[in-house]
C-alpha cells in the first residue's frame, strides 16, 4: 500500500524482506518481481529521477515510442501496490548495516519532516542518477528544452539527432571527445565549453580538422519556444542556430546514503556481479549506479536478476512446505499413493 | 518494410549490418536498438515462439499485467518496422560463414517454398526456446490449458500457483526435483511421470516425506473448461483434481542452423561475454539461447547489449565524418571561428 506520514507507523516494527531504494524502472521491476516471488518489499521514491523527465521513451521494446518515461513509472507503480508492495514518497539518508537486518533512515515531508527507520533483510539501491545540465541564470530555460529537443543520452536519441546542427554542451576538455562518437549521426556539431574548461591545443586543432566550431563565450540563453530549442544566445550577444542539442556535462549520483557501508566502488559507479549483487552480501546495485549501459530495459532486467538472486537465498533458507496428509489431499490419493 | 515471396529479390544483393534470427522480444529489442544506432537489420521469425503463447505477460515493466505475449510482440514488430527494419516470416536453416559476412539460407513459405539467402555483417541469435508439453493423444487438449492454468515457467507464474493444487508434469526423475522448489510457491504438489521414467527410491521417500503423491499411471486427458484446467484423467479411469499446474519437461531449443559454426556450448545454450558475444566474434547469441534467466525482460535487455556491442565495433571501424566547411555552417561561425 501507499505509504505516508498518516500510516507508515503500521510499518516501523515490520521486518521487510527488501527495501528498495528508487522507484525507477529498475527499483519497480525488482518489486515486480519480488512481490511475485512472495516476498515484501517497500520502494522508496525521491520523485524527478532521470526516467521522468524523459519525454518519450523511445527504445523500450512493448511501449510506442512516444510514450513518456513518466508513464511507464505510474504504470510500474500501480504494478507493484496491485502485487502488495509498499510505496513511500521519502529520501533515504542512510543505510546502516545492523548484521542480520539493514536500518533505513528516510527523510518524509519537505516541510514538517519526520525521520522514520525502516528495516529489511535486503536492499537494493536503485537511487540511479541524474544528468547535470547547463547552469544558466534562468534555469527555467534550460528545463524548457531539457528531455524534448535538447537531449542528455546519446544511446537514446542520437537517432532523433541524425544529419541535424546539434550543439554539444560540455564543461570539460574530457567531455569534448563525445563529439568524435556523435559525429556518427551527425557531422554538424558545434561545442560550447561556456568558458568552463580549458582547452589544449591539441583538442582545438582535433575539433578544426573535423570541422566541429568551438564555442567558449558565456551563454546567456537557449532560444527557442514550445520546448524546440533552435539556437543559443552568448553573452556577447550573438546568437548560435541549432536543430537540436546534447548535453554531456556528466551525472550526479545519488549514492550518499551508501557512503557508510564498506562496498566496492568504481568511480561513482557500483561494481556488482552477474546478478546485481555487491560486495556486501545483502546489499544489491542496479540500473545506473552500477556499471555498464544507463538504460531502462538494462534497469529493469537488473531488478529481475536482484530480485531472483534474493529470492533464490531467502527460499534456500527456509523450511520446506510439506503437504500434510489430511488436507485437501486429492480423493484419488491416499498417503501418497494413488487409489485404484 | 516487411518482405515475402514478392518483395524479397529487392535484398538479396543488399549486404544487412545485422541479421536477426528470431522476431520474439530479444529479437525485436535487438532490432530497435540496431535501427536506431542507424544501422540495417533483417528480422527473421519463424512465429508462435515461447512468448507468443503467453496468455499473461505478468512481470514485465510498462505493461499492465494481463497484457498477452503476443500483444508485445505485435508492438514490437510495428516498432522496427517504423524504424526501417526489414521483417521477413520464414525459418532459417543454416548461417554459413563466409568470413567477411555471414550467408543466411531461409525457407520462406510452408507451401511452394523458396530458399533465399540473406547476407550480414553480424548474426544476431535470438530464436529461443519452446517448452515441450504432456504429449497426450489428443494435442488440442493440452493447446487448450498451457499457457492459462497450465504454466511452463515457475518464475513468470509461481504467483499464480501460490497455495493451490498444483499438478506438476515431468519425464525425468531430475525433473522431479522441481517440486522441492515449487513448495515455495505451494505444498499440494501431485508429481505426474505418465511413466516415463523410472523413479528411484530415494525419490520416492524424498516425495513422501513431504507428502507430495506421485503418478506414474499414463495420462488419459485433461480434464477442465474454458481453458481452465480442473484436473486430470487417468488411462485406468480415475481422476486426480487439481487447480493449476506446473510443466517441467524442459525445451526444445532453435539452434540447429548454428551446429555448422565453430562455438562454446553449454549444453544446449550458446556461452556469451556479458555483451552476449559467442565465442565467434560476429555472432550475438540472446535471451533463451544463452544461459541465464528465461525472462522477456532479460531478452530485452540481451538485444540492448548485443545491438551496443555491434554498433560500437561498426562505427569504431567507419571514418569519421568531418563537418565540410561549406555545408551549413552557422552564420555566428566562420572556418571554426565565432564572428563577434
Amino acid at each position: 500500500m501507499k505509504l505516508s506520514k498518516k500510516n507508515l507507523d503500521q510499518r516501523l516494527e515490520h521486518v521487510y524482506d527488501v527495501v528498495i531504494v528508487g522507484g525507477g524502472a529498475g527499483g519497480l521491476a525488482a518489486a515486480v518481481y519480488l512481490q511475485r516471488y512472495r516476498l515484501s518489499c517497500l520502494v522508496i521514491e525521491k520523485g524527478r529521477g532521470r526516467s521522468f523527465w524523459m519525454q518519450d521513451l523511445r527504445n523500450y521494446l512493448g511501449l510506442p515510442s512516444d510514450t513518456p518515461g513518466r508513464t511507464l513509472l505510474q504504470q510500474g507503480q500501480q504494478h507493484v501496490l496491485s502485487l502488495g508492495a509498499d510505496y513511500l514518497a521519502g529520501f533515504v539518508e542512510a543505510v546502516h548495516d545492523e548484521g542480520e537486518t539493514f536500518a533505513v533512515k528516510v527523510k518524509v515531508g519537505k516541510q514538517d519532516s519526520i525521520y522514520p527507520v525502516f528495516r529489511s533483510k535486503y536492499v537494493v539501491a536503485a537511487s540511479g542518477i541524474i544528468d547535470r545540465l547547463p547552469h544558466l541564470e534562468d534555469m527555467q530555460n534550460v528545463y524548457d528544452y531539457a528531455g524534448y529537443n535538447l537531449h542528455v543520452c546519446m544511446i537514446c536519441d542520437g537517432y532523433e539527432i541524425a544529419d541535424k546542427q546539434c550543439g554539444l554542451f560540455v564543461e570539460t576538455e574530457a567531455a569534448i571527445n563525445t563529439a568524435f562518437v556523435l559525429n556518427w549521426f551527425t557531422p554538424y556539431i558545434t561545442v560550447f565549453t561556456q568558458g568552463l574548461c580549458d582547452v589544449s591545443d591539441a583538442m582545438r586543432q582535433k575539433l578544426k580538422d573535423h570541422g566541429y566550431p568551438l564555442v567558449e563565450a558565456p551563454i546567456d540563453r537557449l532560444l527557442g519556444h514550445d520546448h524546440e530549442m533552435t539556437g543559443v544566445a552568448l553573452a556577447d550577444g550573438s546568437t548560435v542556430e541549432l536543430e537540436t542539442g546534447l548535453v554531456a556535462m556528466g551525472s550526479q549520483y545519488f549514492n550518499e546514503y551508501l557512503k557508510g557501508l564498506d562496498l566496492q566502488w568504481s568511480g561513482e559507479n557500483l561494481v556488482t556481479d552477474s546478478m546485481c549483487r555487491t560486495s556486501h552480501p545483502r546489499l544489491f546495485a542496479i540500473g545506473d549506479l552500477k556499471e555498464g549501459l544507463n538504460q531502462v530495459s538494462i534497469a529493469v532486467a537488473d531488478g529481475t536478476l536482484a530480485a531472483t538472486a534474493i529470492w533464490r537465498e531467502i527460499r534456500r533458507a527456509s523450511a520446506p512446505r510439506r503437504w500434510e496428509s489430511h488436507l485437501n489431499q486429492p480423493d484419488a490419493i491416499e498417503n501418497g499413493v494413488l487409489k485404484t
